[in-house]
């Protein structure tokens, strides 16, 4: 029988026992930031830590990787293997994992019953052939691709409740898709003057494996736009939007800040509306997301708003003589673009209330 | 007779007298940052320091403003006055002045001879009206903003070379126009797809008053978007790039950095090129700037090339197929922002080489 | 009867009703803070809001001034009034307010039978003549101060399980007194040779007020020392210390960080002992303290580990032959150093367990 | 013929030839200041950069390291070798490496004529058994060791001007001596009492090479000590004061800046003395030293007044009754801690006043 690792359980708060978790990647930045949400979820017990690499010890501790969660959990890290996720009791996993680990492992997990919540990119698209020209490999795990669920619980939620792979969203993509889909779905852009989503990521954003480009003194103090044309969140905008590449151009930029996502996304309407039947799209939108924060007209949400939260807070201004519109989108990368979005997820697909623990 | 002021003149570096020099609102960054050029500057030496307000005192010490600058001139700041530029025996004003003070001070210092470089948008807009809607005041110095030259050197060479008042131009636009100007003098771009600029600032160039939304905890760790559709910047654009406002979009952000501009611009080509003819294109327009560096293709500037500098460095990307084209440019706000274009169009005015005291 | 204007009410989780809390100062740093720690506590209901300056408007809507909290609360921010308070039927009020105000108001609310978390440092210092020198103001609150009781959990459990106006002591004073308290009670520390503490803090810890030395580019890639040998948190470390002013040296600076603070803090041992009998020492004075987490010898703690947590943080090193022993405690200003320790204090008021809504 | 690769040459600048200097280690950070710092100076020329890895290639272009110095250089970084230098016609060496390549290198760079300012720590310490101890190596170089000479300017002139190996001091030991020699060396402090230097360094400081702990999101919005008691840098501050080991307490911290040290050091008076007697001792020591700045009584140096500049400012407080004295020093660890005061020894090594090209 499974035991809760972290030492503040949640028993007896819910009816019934909580359900038991395995996070693996649990000593990158959203495994952290998973770890924190589950150890203060009221219907969850975290079962076991995986961590990809434990420096070939047989386990490594999690605070030395978080100190932030010193004395939170009894267990170290465990190497990561879906027969240990499964002796340890975990109903779900949250693979905070890179894409080439999530292949690797997923159907192994599947296979042993398990239901995943994946937060790589291995299997958001739906296409395999996709993943050769964005991601430059050859997609192997086709079956388990092929019934993956795009996470996004703002538009998904009816398949997500049932999946048994639930594939996370990127950050970016969160950030500009909840901008644009209610937009687009509404028919209200006119797609031909095409579409810009200037964003702009704190450098949680790009792991946590240290690089020259993500060295303090070579982000602090600086701003770099990078991956023009080809970053691999394209893919993922492009079929949740249903636009063509032509149409849509995708910029991000490295601020020096930890956390957060400002989009700043530029679109044409088709036709004629004030702001208030904009706003009011985007309330009928979101009335049921409750993870998601619309703003008044004339009101711009920031990243300090939504850092270390798990909502996404989107806000626009409209030039309405030339039609222009400017739809503002912020979220924190760790929260609703990863880690948030990711127990949103669990809790769609165990019946919960979506913002269960995430507030 | 004047006497240079700072600590390490120029004296006899060049052939004649260095060319005294007064500096209006010497306690803000752009003033502050002057100053340091000044004092390196081999032709000037500086005659005057003022301030705009001395808190009620006769004068404020330098250092008190400019940590930095301490131990380095002997004056003190002195309340604004042109007559006591002129008995300071200045030939040349710098106005890092807010624009209310340049309009009340340019009439004065024009009728005693004096050639003046103005830092504030008082002079900037070529109508009158213009003041009108974008910054809220009626424009009544119509002689002095009808000789007024605007000063991009990289464009208005000529002009500001015989120029009695230089209006130098804001760092946002300086940003985007050196940005767009090659492209646009071309006839490349398709001007009814739009043209976005997106521009990212640090905090410097907001100014030094405090203000809750300066407030360090505000700032940092944040990204915010502001002023969407009315900035006053946007007519200083317009009118140098020949743009109609339905077709360019602005839209400035607070960086949570001291210093730097970065402008991500939109565009797409009327016509079929490819990068090394956009490459092309940049090269010659800039082959006689010496203060703007053009990246080759596929390499992008970053504010970390730039910030203490007085260069503005432009790259870009471009997609061919789609004939979609990104624009990167960056620079200092404080210097090609500022003060390093301040000092660059006195070069013009005195017949020195453009980079003096700049490299 | 009051109701709870927080969103995501508590109700049901406990047994027995959630206790009503008021709390003032809403706006400010420290009064949002409690407002997120409040907004989760599985035992309270926020039953009002209240500001220093609604701008002179009825009430001020608290997204205003704590994006975060957008969609969280129902009430707006009312003017701060004892009756008003009372009349909500709030049982706790959390003071987050300047000293001026917290004076004015604790007389009243005790007189309506309320009991206070005061986190100004009204009732901090046991002699009234301590406030002339150090805060510039003549105490008239006698009787309140008598009664207050120092809300350092860690220290004075007792009194304050049974206080009816607890002073919740300021960061600097928790973070050093937490390092020092368990070797000057054990009679470690060789007072002669004079002790150190050389506190670095972020810039949330100065309040909201916008000021030029708070100023984004004042604050940014700098670091400042401040208040040397004057700070008003000295005589609340003396006092709790049982320090003379001569022994002990206290130096604050600002960290161009927005929350966290790090107190290296320099002593000399009066006796021999080894690093395993100093971790031992701290061990057991933080036994049944779960807010303090000690660290093992070696190991020190840094901001990052108690950033938006509600714990401090304590390790050490020791160069035993010389007997001199450096103490590093790390806290975040506004956690354990103000809204936390609130917080940790009701607990111990109502009988909760001290760290009931703050893991 | 040497020529010089800067764009900038300092030509018919002085009377006389300029120096032609070789840079080492030109791809880190204090080798890209020096670069900096040189094209500037009016008396040197840069006659070849050298970097210890270039990638296997046979070049590297330096802009690839140093997008400032982008078109500023005619030449590529070669591999670092004796017999490249000297083909290069260089009469001086700045060794901008790390201990292990100066160890090298050096004895050869003396063989063949040059002189040498070497910023690593390889020639600093006067007994070679030191390096064992702290720096884990055994110094084989002896006689190049017997002949170096300790570059602070302010209080080795004499020998520098003469010196053919100059060693660099460390950025934290300039920034503690500068603040206590001065006191130490009048006999006014109170050894017994102990003397406690508490320094925080921006990022630069750690040098280039990418780590775990030198990860953007690591450094950000934290602070951390480091090293306590057996920082490499404490030996050489030993030696220059002339203090034990256990009287004198060091210790460093890594702040959220990009470049900067601030040190606050403790000391007790052996006698009574006013703030006045103070500030004049600190004004006298420094008379003759144009790159430190005494600050008056009762104000203190920040970062801010030395980021980006080549000074160290000092300041100080006293309690005068208590005789505790607090000395407060800031510099740019890249500027006055390296880079700056490398080209402040050449100046004095062939005659230039001290300040030249550093203002």
């Amino acid at each position: 029988m499974q035991t809760a690792v972290q030492i503040t359980a949640a028993e007896g708060r819910g009816a019934g026992a909580p359900v038991p978790a395995a996070v693996a990647g649990a000593s990158g930045y959203a495994g952290g930031e998973l770890l924190a949400l589950l150890a203060r979820h009221p219907f969850v017990s975290v079962a076991c830590l995986m961590a990809l690499a434990t420096d070939g010890k047989e386990s490594m501790s999690i605070e030395a990787a978080h100190p932030k969660l010193r004395g939170r959990f009894r267990a170290a890290c465990e190497p990561l293997e879906a027969a240990r996720i499964a002796a340890a009791g975990a109903e779900v996993v949250f693979l905070a994992t890179p894409h080439e680990a999530s292949l690797e492992v997923v159907p192994a997990l599947l296979e042993l019953g398990l239901r995943v919540v994946d937060l790589s990119g291995a299997f958001r698209l739906k296409e395999a052939a996709a993943y050769a020209r964005w991601y430059g490999f050859e997609h192997k795990a086709a079956a388990a691709l092929a019934e993956s669920v795009y996470g996004l619980p703002e538009f998904e939620a009816p398949a997500i409740r049932r999946g048994r792979l639930v594939a996370n969203p990127g950050c970016y993509p969160t950030s500009v898709i909840l901008a644009l889909a209610p937009l687009l779905r509404a028919g209200w852009a006119d797609r031909s003057a095409g579409i810009v989503a200037d964003s702009k990521s704190g450098a949680t954003g790009a792991g946590r494996k240290p690089t020259e480009k993500l060295h303090f003194p070579e982000v602090n103090e600086n701003l770099r736009a990078y991956s023009l044309f080809h970053h691999r969140h394209v893919p993922e905008m492009l079929q949740a939007l249903e636009l063509s590449e032509g149409d849509f151009t995708f910029t991000p930029h490295l601020l020096p800040i930890t956390r957060g996502i400002l989009s700043t996304v530029y679109a044409r309407l088709a036709g004629v509306h004030t702001a208030e039947e904009v706003e009011r799209l985007y309330r009928q939108a979101y009335a049921e997301a409750p993870m998601v924060r619309v703003y008044p007209a004339g009101t711009l949400p920031e990243i300090q708003g939504v850092a270390g939260t798990q909502f996404a807070d989107i806000g626009f201004a409209l030039d309405a003589p030339t039609r222009r519109l400017i739809v503002v989108s912020a979220l924190d990368n760790l929260g609703k673009g990863a880690a948030g979005q990711a127990v949103q997820n669990f809790n769609l697909m165990w019946g919960f209330p979506q913002e269960t623990g995430l507030l």
